[in-house]
Parts: structure tokens; sequence; C-alpha cells
């Protein structure tokens, strides 16, 4: 490997590389409207090979997805989905219900391809460096490969919505995945019906994203 | 802002741009070795704003930046480092305590920047949309936040390493920061001394990355 590490110039990253970096942090979104074409099985595993390139807590890739394409599996989602809504629903203050109720929040009724992403919290890769005084590491270095397959579906045209409006004891058993599996995030993905720079949210008058801003906090 | 979505056309990746993001993903590496020159406050302002532009539930962008540069705050962090790493080495099995110890697991010596990375657990940001049945995503969202930093420095040259062996309470009474802020990751900042393809851990035969190698579960 040392022979390797020699052998290869490290990259030089340009000004128009990086504009593009740029373009992609500005326009990924989480999508939640989806066209109903499949994304080819090659594209996927080019996507999830990506992601594993997510950095992680002493190399410890604890990140686990599980494709869920079955209607029996797809159908527990929705409804796993539909309950938890509602009751965030019920729990909005009276004036901004209204405004809840009308939010596309998950597109689990069109999206084409669905992966439930779990973190092996029982692995022994990495020896648990890093992780004693902070074991939420592990989930953190999934989040990371969540977001790494983000940006890069982002890439090749594909959107991605994060679903969490979920009771994740209820997901873990419906799709039976082994015990010291944690649920991390539910991914929806296909190629988005429209394209903005604005998220959707903001769009919709729920929450604006707010500038900077705020002075950094110097000690 | 509908208007600005209508005159703005989506950008469109192409293969230059995918390959330069791949090229990315692989070099980025956790840095603990960095030469002493400066970054420009410019370059650091210019990655936080990049970093604003990471995913968030609900639009909550709960992630608080504190820049660790004097004297005392940077002798009260490599402390708890001593400290939290002896403890960690102490831990480690007979078989592997030499070769942790072997181990330069943080820049704290030498990186010129050092922010610590807060998650604002009381932020009305959002109106708690997403975080009803998983209150991780907040945190989550910092994480990605810190994710987008980490690539952001590295295609701008710059190496970033995430240390985790930190008491995070202990953490967050010696830099003095608001109640409601959780400790999420301690980021040291700087040009790196080596640039390296494998991943540090890798190089010095404490775990080696794993292809994806396991199978998609299907459900």
């Amino acid at each position: 490997m040392t022979g390797l590490t020699r052998t290869l110039p490290p990259p030089v990253f340009d000004a128009a590389f990086r504009d593009g970096l740029e373009t992609l942090l500005r326009w990924r979104r989480d999508v939640r409207r989806f066209r109903t074409e499949p994304i080819a099985p090659a594209t996927v595993d080019r996507l999830l090979d990506l992601a594993d390139l997510a950095p992680s807590v002493g190399n410890s890739q604890p990140w686990r997805f599980v494709a869920v394409g079955s209607a029996a599996a797809r159908a527990a989602v929705r409804a796993n989905f539909t309950e938890a809504n509602a009751d965030a629903l019920g729990a909005q203050p009276e004036e901004r219900r209204h405004l809840y109720a009308s939010l596309k929040l998950a597109g689990l009724d069109r999206a084409p391809v669905q992966l439930a992403v779990f973190t092996d919290t029982g692995t022994d890769q990495g020896h648990g460096l890093g992780r004693r005084t902070m074991p939420q590491t592990l989930e953190h270095s999934t989040v990371m490969a969540v977001h790494t397959l983000w940006l890069a579906a982002r890439a090749f045209g594909v959107g991605l919505g994060w679903v969490s409006i979920l009771d994740p004891d209820r997901l873990c058993r419906d799709l039976a995945v082994p015990g010291a599996w944690s649920f991390t995030a539910y991914l929806c993905l296909g190629y988005p019906e429209e394209e903005h720079v604005e998220p959707e949210l903001e769009r919709a008058g729920w929450q604006a994203r707010t500038g900077r801003g705020r002075d950094l906090i110097r000690r």
C-alpha cells in the first residue's frame, strides 16, 4: 500500500471544480416529488460504492443498507409514516396545523428506489477506536455515508429525500433486521419532477434558511 | 423567490465533475499532521459559508461553531484529549495496546485552526418538523454540516481531522457554551504535511477499509 501512496500523485482541485462543488451543495435538495421512471441498478450500485468512501470513526464503516422493494415492506413503511405524521400533526400548535397538513413530507408513494439505512452497533470493525467517550460517532459515520450518497446522487441527476417521520422500533421489526442494527435513515431516490434552488420547506412558507449571520464565537 | 426558481436554470453535472467528486471523496482524509502555516481568515469564512448549505431537519440549521484559538482554551482541550486517550489506551486489550499507543490520533498540537462544533438543541428554527420520533436528526444535521465543511476544505487544499476522544461535558464547561448546546465534534484544520489516498489508520495497520462486498439486503 505504501507503494501505491508513492505512485499516485495527489489531485489538484481547481476553481472550476470548486465552483461545481458549490453548485452541487446549493442545488442539493430534499426531494419528495419523483418521476416514476426507474433508476438503472448499475447507477444505484455506483452510488452505494461512492457512499462507502464516507469517513467513519476508526474506519468502522458501520452503515448497512436495506433495499425496500416488496409491496408488503413498502406498505408497512407507508403505514408507519402515516401514523407518525398524524401524530406530529396533532402535536402542532393550532396556528401551524393547517400549514403542516399541506406539506408533502415524503416521496414514499412514488420513489422507485427506497433504502432503509441502519448502523451496525455490534461491529468489531475499527476496534472501538474513537467512540469510547462518544458512542454516537458510530451513527454519525452512517449519517456521513447518507450525506455522501445524497451528494453523489445529485451529481448523477438523482434526487434523494430523507424521511425521519417514522417509528424506528416498528421499522426495525417490520424489516426484520438484525438486533444490533439501529435505524438511522429512510431514503427515497428517483429522478425529481422539478428542480429548485430553494428548499421545499422554504417555498411552502414553513421555514426559510437563515444566512450564517451569527458571529463566530471565539474562545 | 418563485421568480428566482424560474429564472435559474438547473445545473447539469457532467462526467468531468462527477470524476472530480469521486476523486474528492477518495482523497478526503482524516488529517492529523499539519503544516503550521495559517489558513487565511477569508478561506475559513468561505468554508463555513459552504458548510451552511448542508441539509438539516426541518431547515433547522442547528450547527454552532466555536473558534478555539486562545492558549488557555487550547490547553484545556489538549488536557481533555490526553486524559480521554490515556483512558482509551488502558481499555485496549493487551495485544492491541502497543499499536494503539503508536497512533497519532489528533492534530491538536499544530493545527492552526480549531473549531468546536455544537448542536443547538433549543433552537426553534424548523418548528420541530421531522424530529418528533427521531430527535437525534438534529445532531445528524450538524454532522452533515461538518461533513460538508470537510469536503469543501479538501477542495481548497485544506485538511481536516475530527477528534472525538474527548469528554463532551468537560469540553462544554471549558468552552463555556450555552446550556442547550450539545457537543458534536472537534475539528482541526490546516494544510496537510502529506497527502495520502489511504486512511492513516489503514497505513498504520489498525483497521483497513473493507470493500462494500456485503450483498444489499432486500425486503
